[in-house]
């Protein structure tokens, strides 16, 4: 019989969306009547927005027709989109990238995951807590030994670079799931801390399109000598809506290097293209003419519009908290807003209330990380009614507690 | 300095179809007048049926409305395309599949890589010559033990069951590159070699619309005992020309189990289920939209008649090979003909002679393993009239030799 790999057993049994969906189903059958508002799973609601639908119309247009029908592209994805990525979201920012250090993917999931298949099992990774389970879980998957960086309300929800040594870091500004952002200083802390330790920055930056604050960064290579320390991901799915659409990018600069045992040095970038090449096919034509479409200038000006959306409600959700006198994390440079349990409430204990008495959907901190105990994490991608709703619900209910 | 995958080290530096596309562009540079076709990789080039058009048309508008709008989907795929995969790809030939022994994905070479994640590296893996690479490479990577099984004139190209023993085997049949099929004897062969040794069958059924031969199964699962030995992996790629819109799916049974190394049973379903939700997020709605589409009568229907037009470039390939002496395999159950080349020459001398004579370009045998020196592969993905003219140059040139 087949050998599996034994560090699947080590893994956790129970999922945190699937035990939520639980609960929330078996309220919904005992309570049919409650109106359910889910501001738990991070999904965006608004729909695409009409530049990328016309871009993809036209793409699935191209597909019909023996002249313009595109079979197998490039792995790493087509110039088309490399080229405007390089633009918009490097050179806009003073980041000089070459085509052939950015590789189109499905999404951050897969990437920040598959990134481990080219380090060796030996690296010690330094990851968040609380932090989104697939960092932790793909490690385990791996083999690999992890020490965690505590983010808490004594470092504002900012992991510190920690005395020990790490191979490899894991850190997602602005945060899932707390909300929190590393300013310049702070990033500038870390990359300090991985020149001298010879440690590799993984960096997400999923929700980059978030960031109001002038004095954060839109990508960790504005900090200078990030490029020889840092991969960054970055997606369409919050940015543009692309959760069910499927596209991400990941930057691997060329200078980024690894060793083997002997201390001979490999080129990373080298290392990331044969695996990409190898184990994926390349993102669907017609998905990438969709997220092209989100550089051009109706495109911009259309996603700005539904970020500026989910925006205002972060404000509603971060000003309700204020106004009932509860602490907070996060709402201003990003869509979560990290929220600590009032009356010393647990996690689940808050999660239970939320549900039965204001039918209201959240994610129990202590889901995402030990750290995360006593903490509840909301989001704001649902419609503003939603959101009024739900905000005028905590009002009422706490302002009398 | 991070510590890199040191298995990588051992990939083969030169890509075969790099190569072959600097060879390529070299001629052309040199003979710009040259009307070079192309037979070498296997990409499609009808566009996508209609049906399938209409289909992602429809999912893209759906996109457009906050009403309709689809953000993430279940992982594993939409229940409306595993059913149609059930109903036709399974139940059409006696097979009954659960809805959750079926994992959609963007492609089976992420699948037939990303399998290896949920199996010890210290199996021993089989693996045909000559192949795919990209079972080599991603076994490589992952720094297994191969040993290859020869497929030759003397088996015709059929590999069979080993003497020696192997936890894992691969099989690609209708093959990639060869053209060969196994048929049910052969297939019963391997099941029981599989039940005997305790071994895990990996099926790449990539090719299966191909099948003419009746005495040909359309899964692995027609043989009685398969599925507590093979996991089957389809494509949409070659069935409905998905090669630029990427769909597949894998099946893995939920009877199938893997051992620890402490003889503790474990459920592979269970543990693909795992890899899947935590390393990848969802084919995209509207692509699932299109797969969804081959399955309905208009879908069939066309892709039917798509199927036929590459079965008639290979019939008149293989038939020109026959009028001119030539040894070749393949081409009836298969869109590759596998040819031996004439006058001895070997894999790249062939290459060369029929880029520079004739201006058509195939794939070195050589390229695909040891047993592929001295052959070459063509494929039938081309149009009816670049075939014909590329039939009658073999003719015009091989005749007089």
């Amino acid at each position: 019989m087949v050998l599996i790999n034994e560090n699947y057993n080590k893994l956790e049994e129970t999922y945190l969306f699937t035990r939520i969906a639980k609960k929330r189903a078996a309220y919904a059958e005992a309570h049919p009547e409650a109106e359910i508002i889910s501001m738990g799973i991070g999904d965006v609601t608004l729909p695409l927005c009409p530049a990328v639908i016309t871009a993809m119309q036209q793409a699935v247009q191209e597909m019909a027709d023996a002249a313009t029908f595109r079979g197998y592209g490039p792995e790493q994805g087509y110039t088309f989109l490399k080229d405007a990525i390089r633009e918009y979201d490097y050179r806009a920012y003073g980041i000089e990238l070459a085509d052939d250090e950015i590789f189109v993917s499905d999404g951050s999931k897969s990437d920040t995951g598959n990134i481990g298949d080219i380090f060796s099992v030996a690296n010690v990774v330094a990851i968040p807590d609380p932090v989104y389970p697939v960092y932790i879980d793909t490690n385990t998957m791996a083999g690999r030994e992890i020490k965690l960086l505590p983010a808490n309300e004594a470092n504002g929800f900012c992991p510190q670079p920690p005395e020990w040594h790490a191979d490899i870091v894991y850190l997602c500004s602005p945060n899932n799931p707390t909300g929190s952002v590393l300013s310049r200083a702070a990033l500038e802390e870390w990359v300090a801390y991985a020149r001298r330790e010879g440690a590799l920055i993984l960096f997400d930056a999923a929700y980059k399109a978030f960031i109001t604050d002038p004095d954060v960064p839109h990508s960790i290579y504005e900090i200078p000598g990030a490029m020889e320390c840092a991969i960054e991901f970055s997606s369409f799915s919050k940015t543009a809506g692309f959760t069910g659409t499927r596209c991400a990018f990941t930057v691997v600069p060329k200078v980024l290097k690894g060793r083997d045992s002997e201390g001979r040095e490999f080129s990373l970038n080298a290392m990331w293209n044969r695996r990409h090449i190898t184990k994926f096919n390349g993102v669907p034509y017609i998905v990438q003419k969709g997220a092209a479409a989100v550089y051009t200038d109706e495109g911009r000006q259309q996603i700005a519009e539904a970020l500026d959306y989910y925006r205002a409600n972060a404000r509603l959700i971060k000003q309700t908290f204020d106004e009932l006198g509860f602490t907070s994390f996060g709402g201003d440079n990003s869509p979560y807003i990290w929220l600590k349990a009032p009356n010393n409430m647990t996690s689940w204990e808050f999660f239970d209330l939320m549900l039965e008495e204001l039918n209201i959907i959240g994610t129990p901190g202590v889901g995402f990380g030990n750290q995360g105990e006593g903490y509840f994490r909301l989001t704001a991608f649902g419609s503003h009614e939603n959101t009024a709703i739900a905000m005028q619900r905590m009002r009422e209910y706490f302002s009398t507690k």
